[in-house]
Parts: C-alpha cells; sequence; structure tokens
C-alpha cells in the first residue's frame, strides 16, 4: 500500500517547471510525507491569463480525483485556478501557491512586494489579493518587463527579476518579496542576496503549509477525516 | 553537538500550559527537528493584559538568546508579546502563535473566529489583526465568559468553547475558529467535531510555520545564515 | 443582417430561470437593443459551490463564442463564473450580475444586504465582494434558510425574502437589497414593498449597465471596436 | 402632457459646459427618455474647492424642485454637491457624476485612475472615494498641472490629459480612467486612444445609469412612486 | 481691543442646544481663550437629514465671517455641515465636532459606539467615518429609537442612551461611546457610570482640540497666520 | 500639597531630546497645568528598533507610578513603548505621541505624510498605523536617509527635513507632515514655511490632547476618579 502523498498539480503542461518545483521541494522531503509533482496535460505550456487560467480547473479537478493516495494538494500555479473548487471536492488539505506565498510573506515582513511575470496579471493577482484581505499588506505588484524571447533566458530573467526586487524594496518599500510564478525557486537564494529582502518561493510555501496541515489534522471541513 | 532544536516559549510561569503545549507539537515531531518547550520562570502564572504581556518580554528575550542550539522560535502566548523585538535580536525563524494562527486560518475558511479567555484581551487582539492587516476577514472574536474559578474546570471551560463556536458560527459567520490562549490543544479535536468547523491552535500553527521556514532556510532578516 | 444583440446567458440549464430573467428585462427593451437569453445546456440545474461555477465556464465561453452578433454580454449566475475570463475573450462589453448588482446597489443606499439562497454560497459572495474591494459597504449576507423542496414552493421562498430582507435592515443596518440569485426579480415589488427598502434585482442591473456601456462604446480594452 | 425627463443640472454657470455635456449624452437619447441639460445661474463659472461646490446647493435644489416633469436628475459636477440633499428631496433616481463614473470604472478595470483639473480637488476626491468605500480599487488621483490660463486651450488640455493618463496608467497601475471634470467628453476616444485604456466621462456615466434605474423603476427610497 | 475668542456655531436656532453647549464648554474657560457659542437663526429647529444639514452651510459660512475676533472654530452639529467649506474661507483652525469626537475617541478605546437620535442619521454618519477612514474601528452607530415627543423628555431620553449605550456595548462590542448630538453633555457623567465606558460628547472634544491648535498655531493651510 | 501635573517622559535617556520636548511644551503651559518633563535614565540614548523600545517599558511604568502627583501622563517616543501597558496601570489619561500626532494629523489634512529617522523604523509606524486603523489616510513614511554622524548636524537634519518633506508632498500626496521623532519641534515652523503643509509636532500634539481630557475628566476606563 502507497503511503499517503502529498499531491503537487503544475496546471501548465510544461515539464520544466514541473521539474523546477520538484527540486524546490527537496528540503521538504524530511518531514515524512512522499511528495508527487504532477504536470496537467490538458493545461498551456504558460497561463497567462484568467481565461487561460479558468480552462484548466475541469482536468485539473480530474487529475486530483484520480490521485487515489493523496493526502493533501497544492495547485501550483500563481492564480491558485481551481483552488477553492477543489476544496469542494476534497476535505483533503488544499493549499494554493499565491495564498500560501502571502500568508508566509506576511510573518517574514510588513509589506510584501511581488514579481510578476506579465503585466496583464497584475489585477488578476490584485482581485485575489482583494479576495484575501491582504491589500494593506501589499508594498507593490511589479513586472520582470521581459519580452517573451527574453523570459527563456535564465540570465536576463535572474537579471529583471533583481532590479523588479529593488524597485519593489526602494519605491514601494516592499520588506518581503514573493516569486510571481512557479518553478523559479532555484533563483530564490541569489534574489536575496541582492537585494537583502527574504524572498518566498510559493510552491515551497504551499508544500510546507500542507504538509503541516497533514500532519495536524487540519482541514478546510472541520473533519479531515469523514 | 546537539541538533538545531526550534524553541518554544511559553511566557507565562504554568508549567501545566508548558506540558499541554508539548503535547499539542507530538505530530509535528517527525518533521525532523528537535523540538524543546520552556517556561517563563518570571512570568505571571497567566498573561491577562498588555502591561503583564510587555513585562514578559525582557526574561524572554533573555531566555531565548541563552538557547545557543535554537533553529528558531515560538513565542507561545496569544498576543504574541515581544514578537518583533525578538525579530530584531536573531536573525532565526521566530513565530508569534497569534500570527501563525490567524495566517493559518485564513487558509481554512473565509471568515475566522477567535475564541478569548477574557473579554479584556479582545481590544488587544483587535489591535494586532489591525497592525496585522486581517480585519476585513475577522467575523468576531467572543469571550467564554467563565469565571477565574470556572475557567480551571476542564468540563465547563469545554462547553463554554463549544457554545463560543457556535456564536461565532451563527452570530458572527465564522467558518473557521481559532482558540485564543495556549495550551488548550486538547480540546481542538471535539471543538472541531461540535461546531463543523476547522479549528485551529495557535501553538500547533506556529510551530509548524517555524519548521516550515527553518527547512527552506527562510528568514525575516533575507539571509538567515549571516 | 440582424441588429446587433445584448446576449443573456443563464449558466444553469434551468430554462425557468431563464423565462425569469428574460421576463425582468423587458423594461429594458426599449433601450433599442434586442436582448436575447440563452440556457447553458451543459451547466447544473443549479449552481451551489465553486466547484459548479467553475465547471460552467468552459461551455459557457464557448457558447458566447457562437454569439455573432453580439454587442454584450451578461452572465447570469450571482457569483459571476467566468466573468474576467469572457473579458479576456472579448472586447465587448461583459457584466456579471453580482458585480453589477453591487455597483448598482451602491449608489442606492449606504450599506448593502445580499439575500443569499443558500448559506455555503456566503464565503463565495464575501471573497467577490473582496476583490471587488466593497467589504466596507456590506451591511450583512444572509441566507433563506429554507430546505430544497422549500425552495421550489414560491409562497415560502417570497416569505423567507422577506424576512431575511428585514433581518438584514433591521440587525445588520442594510438600507439596500440585493438578490443574490437570477431569476427572483418577480419578488422584487413585493419584497421593496415589504421592507421599504430598494431592492436590487442582479440581472435587471447588470442588463442595464451593459446596455449603457454599448452606447457609450464603452469597454474594459479601451478601443471596443477593434 | 410632457413625457417625464431625466433632467441634468450643471452647478456652474458655464453655458459652454452644459453643452459640452448635451452633446455627449446624445447617444443615449434612444433609451427613449428625453433629457434636459440645465446650468445653474447662481453658480461660480468654474467650482474649485468645496466652500464653491456647497454654495451651489441651495440653488440647484430649487432649481431641481421647479422641474415638475422630472424623471430623475444628474447633479453634473464632479464632487457630487448635493447628491444626499436632493436625495433627501426627491424619490426619483438621482446620480452624482463622481459616484457613478467609479461604479461604471468598477466594472472595467481592477484600479481606477482619476485626471483632476486642480490639485486642489484632490483631497476633496479622497473624502468622497473614502465615503463610497472604494479606496482599495483606487490606483491614483493626479491633476493636470496646468494653468487657469492653458486650461482654455484645449489642445494643452488634451495634451495635459493624455500625459496625465499615462502617469496613472504607468506609475499608479491604472486599468481604467476616469476624467474628473464635466464637459470633458470630447476628449475621450483619443485619450482611450492614446492610453489603450478604458475612459469614463462622468456625465456619461450618471446618465446612463439613471435611465437604467427610471426604466427598472429603482430609487433610493424603495417605493419610487410614493 | 476684544481677546481672540473661540467660536461655536450652532447652526440649529434651538438656543437651548446653544446653552447646553456652553455650559459643557466651562471646563475649558480656564485654558485661557474666551468662547462665544452662536445659534444660527436661520437653521432648523433641529437637523434632521443632509438636506437639512447642508442648507445652512450658506448662513453659517456668513456667520463665521462675521466674527472678527475669532481665533477659531467649531462647527457644532454632528454630520459637520461646512466643516471643509469653512477651511476654505478661513486659515484659522476649525473642528467638526463628529471629527473632533472620532479622534478623541480612537485614543480611548479600541472601537467606538454611536449613540445617534435618529436611525436616518446613520448613513449620513457612515459616509463621514469612510471619509475619514475610520470604519475598522467603529464598533457600531445605533438610534435611541425614541419619537419625537419622547425625545423631548430628559429622563426618556436617559434611559434610552443608557440602554443604547449598552447594547453598543455589549453587541457591538464598543470600548468607548460617543454622543452623536450637541447639546447633551448634562448626561456624558451618569452614562459613562452606568455602561462603565468612557463617554464622548462631542462639543467638548472639539473646543478642545480646537483650543489646542489655537495655542500651537496650528492650522490646515500650513501657514495660520497669514 | 502640589498641583496635579502633566506627566511628560521621554524614554530615552538623552536629556538633550527632553529639553527639547520641554521647550516645545512652552505654549501650552497657559492651560493651567503644571508640565514636567522627565528622561527615562533607564533608556537608550536612542530607540532604534522594536526591541529597543520594548525594553524600555518596565523601567517607563515604574517611573510613571512614582509620579504622585500626577493629571496624565505623555509617553514621549514616537512608535508609542507601553501605552497600552501605562493604560492598564492608570485610570488617568494617557497619550503616545504618534498616536496623538496621527489623530491631530486627520484634522488638518486628508493624507498624512511621516518623516522618520530611520528606514528601519517604518514597518514599526505601518504596525501601528494598521492597529489605529489609519492607513487609508497615510500618504507615506520616508525616512531622512541620513547617516548617524549627520543627524547630530541641525543644519543637515533641517536640510533633509525639508527634503523629505517636499517628496512626502509631491510624490505621495501629503498634506500635512507628522516629524516622527520627539524633540525636534524646534524645526516645525521652518518645514512648515518651505512646505507650505501644517506639520503636527508629536509631543504638542500629545500634551495638548491629554491636557484637554485632563480639564474634560475623560479616561479610557470611563471612571477618571475611581
Amino acid at each position: 500500500m502507497t503511503a499517503k502523498t502529498l499531491i503537487v498539480i503544475n496546471p501548465n503542461s510544461s515539464q520544466t517547471v514541473t521539474d523546477g518545483i520538484k527540486l524546490a521541494l527537496d528540503p521538504l522531503r524530511k518531514f515524512g510525507t512522499p511528495i508527487r509533482c504532477l504536470t496537467l496535460a490538458e493545461g498551456p505550456p504558460g497561463i497567462e491569463n484568467q481565461r487561460q487560467a479558468d480552462l484548466t480547473i475541469a482536468p485539473m479537478l480530474e487529475l486530483a480525483a484520480a490521485q487515489t493516495d493523496a493526502a493533501g494538494y497544492v495547485i501550483a500555479c500563481f492564480g491558485d485556478p481551481g483552488l477553492h473548487a477543489l476544496r469542494d471536492q476534497t476535505a483533503l488539505p488544499v493549499a494554493g501557491i499565491q495564498e500560501a506565498a502571502v500568508m508566509t510573506a506576511l510573518t517574514l515582513g510588513q509589506r510584501f512586494g511581488v514579481i510578476a511575470i506579465l503585466p496583464a496579471s497584475i489585477p488578476r493577482h490584485l482581485r485575489a489579493f482583494g479576495a484575501m484581505g491582504v491589500l494593506d499588506r501589499l508594498a507593490g505588484d511589479r513586472a520582470l518587463g521581459l519580452s517573451v524571447a527574453d523570459l527563456a533566458d535564465p540570465d536576463k530573467s535572474l537579471d529583471a527579476m533583481i532590479a523588479t526586487g529593488k524597485r519593489l524594496r526602494d519605491e514601494d518599500g516592499a520588506n518581503v518579496l514573493i516569486m510571481g510564478c512557479a518553478g523559479m525557486a532555484q533563483y530564490r537564494a541569489t534574489l536575496a542576496h541582492e537585494t537583502g529582502l527574504p524572498v518566498v518561493d510559493p510552491c515551497q510555501a504551499a508544500a510546507a503549509m500542507v504538509l503541516g496541515q497533514i500532519a495536524l489534522k487540519l482541514s478546510h471541513r472541520g473533519q479531515p477525516d469523514a
């Protein structure tokens, strides 16, 4: 019989992103719960707007339901598509990486700054932060300002992340940074070093939160075992 | 050489409370970091107002500094006395149980209700929730309404907790409950069962969060190792 | 050639609800734009949670795209499933009935009360009001408290609506009421008469807003014709 | 017998402004309700502070009361002087152009930017947005920065509007713009084209909202006919 | 030559109210600045809605301008009609009793409750608290629930004030009370004794604040002497 | 017998700062209550973080208790260390200079800007403004950006204050400035003149508020004499 497993679903179809997530979660494997990272085959290569995000929900819910050894779930897209739908479907703990990143950041600095990949994501983030009720803690949300071509270049991406992090720190007053995307954890240490600020990788934050909830038998239903 | 240890400080002088905290953290021991629960000898038997809370800070900071094997800290009083002072003193992760309970509850239900021991604590809580910027998510904060004598009676305490939890659910619209006190984790399952709501024990929430931050090398300073 | 038409999509599969919406919009036909009300065949009989709501988005987007004579859209489910996804898909004006009802109510009274059909809808509403940034104007959101059987009885529904409206007025301080459901416009006048408060039917509010935006060539894209 | 008419009152004494408003409302004439635009003879040439605004209320209320064929009212000064006073005087629908512009903008973009004519208006706007409870959605409020002489020059005004709109978009993150003045609708299309953002003319927004409320028999009193 | 004098204007025409205000300010006469309390002859006997409030502004501004020995002003109507208009007219310190009562209450308890005379005043208060940005501190705003006849009976008024104060304390969680009306200071001590809460008389609060600003040469203009 | 006296405690050990405070309060001596300014010998030379602030509380509470002729208290450190602890200890009026400065500033301009000495103070300020519930009124909080050496130079300090005040006015939209430090009142007039904005010295604001509360027998306990 398989041990109960934390299921992490990357709702875009990029295996590279999933691989990056998997690597980022290594430090949490010692917590004793297996972690399985899945790629949503039906997802787009990248999620760029609300329409694409919403269209991942139906296949994601099916993929989640098929994991019969699940102990809990992480939806690994900054934007948390289907977060509350999956909570309607299961009593097991479910984290969205955006929500978990924010809740973690709020313990690390008074005002958080978000590094968005694309400018068009910012209104989507702001709706989510409003729904979470945390706008008073938001310093700013800024996009990298890179073309799609440049985003594929790790050096240009890292440079843009550092520059954006410094603007969030210096112009917006951020005390902690959130990387507004899954699969960028490999840049975390450098970004923290260059900005002098704590940096939250949202997949790490979400996996840590769900692992804690699994261990503590916490559930949004009140009765996780029912 | 001792393994790096999570230090949990109960800032009141009640060993019974510390024992209750210790028991509540058992499910988190499998995460691989030792946990040591300390009682602040200089604290009052119970912390009932801001003055008592503030006066624990100086000895708590000393006690914390003396734990040379610390990997991180939990300040185990709902009210988080000295939370930011200890963050000024150390780069290691530090959680206050109030802050951590709120951040955890925000992932379990849209509006959280708080069960306070004493009515006089409520303004103190509200100041903290305001500083955290989460008042839009607060359903209500209600006191048990017990005399000091009745608080010592576990049956009366549990009954009052259930009754208060149901009022928070039915009159205030709470979707998740926070136990506004350290050392009450033994009531958690019953309270969740009776109200049908998720119930957060703040010490469990704080320890889980700090253990995650330790594993992920997260720090409010940005550079935890410096 | 067909005149450009306002498309109203009921994302549940109940033709009775669609018929009720159609009747409610009669007073707006004199504005000169044809109105066509569609039922989403793929929808559930009624939308009761976020999961059901999210699963209507994909077929709703297809249905919307197929209306080649569209001048604008109304998504007629209180919860606004797919609102921003449809705005990603088209430059034509799009209203969600929840968003439009709130914006209309804010011009009719200082604090709005919402009559929800089911208690489980309330957290979903609160997330939406938070995303809209209007929680400071919310008096309360209360469910009818009827069984599914009783909801099918118009007399019991109307009685419960009046009782709920009076509680929102008297206990929560509502100055204006929003009917938190499509297809209940036939009760509006009676409810207003019995409570003495303005009552907003969300489908009417949404259709009126979009008809105004069509006439004024307003679009969320800035350039409606592009 | 005269058909019931929408009364639009410009509370400053500039006929040029009233003429601009009249022209801006042309697209709404097909809604079937006559529209009459009036200039308040007792008003100042332009309203520049709260004192001037407040002093228009008494004559505006008299002018409104004298329109015996009124079906509803628009107060066409950004600042909404006398909005609630007129609502106390009549059960007919009443819109202020500031309030209506904001409620319209909130359906067109996540954060709205306001183009103010004069810097001194900004605190007045902020008080109003606070009373409306919409500050979480405000991106910024910026003045044109023109001298009175330059404001009379249409080319300089348009240039300043475009520059201000771009700053609201680029520095403040606005997704939709509100023209913070009556009688500037002629610049709307150009401003939208140059900034790529939706642009709300407040008089258009207010007239559209009141025409909808008239058709739907909506009133702040609950019983519009009483 | 007359010493510079604090001018307190009661914008209703009731000399009894003015006399009550005058008496309430006696404890502040030792601060060394003469205080003159004026009744606005043009005002209504009592101000019951926004329309009546707004119509007092023009004559109030004239009365204020005629006081050539003014050192500062208090507008003594809860609702602060003309507060910002008078600040536009003069560089001298100006207090509204509502604004000053709130700012004083915020230093005396975490959440303030307001005792309103009439239910219709509550939306007006809420607009003002929103403009002040202090809604997170509001516990509740409740009306006395008396008929006009009963309001004239001091015993019934006091009884209703005590009952309303206790509801604000027990049901709404108020830690400090504001009397939402000028001229009720004679009930303050009894109300505080019966509820055990601090009670703010708004005229006292406003006069104390302006006397402080006069002594400190503070002005909303920055340069009080100009 | 000594007249009841306002006790002002500077919780840092700098007599120069205390002397500056004393001078700043001269205009309030005519209010008739003696004022005594004390230096906390146990305090650090300057308070630079939350840890230092919290460690002043215990000796400050003792010093306060020893003043047997106290009529009320001012805690003269921007950060208000021990404010609520001292309110727990005494029924006499107690002001924190940060809280009082904010409440005063809110009557002088719509949005307040804060001039902080050190950047590290800003998160501490923001927590306090959040607890006060006034973040919607905050324009910005900016540090002087001076080295410790330069802070000792009055000319450089004044220049930096003026530059910072102008940035708060021009970039952040501040309408009123708060000097975020005790003992800088001597710069107030120049700063107001150079920026054209009202400037609040927090010690003056706090002393004026407490003197008013003493005269009016106001207390956070409701019954100041008990």
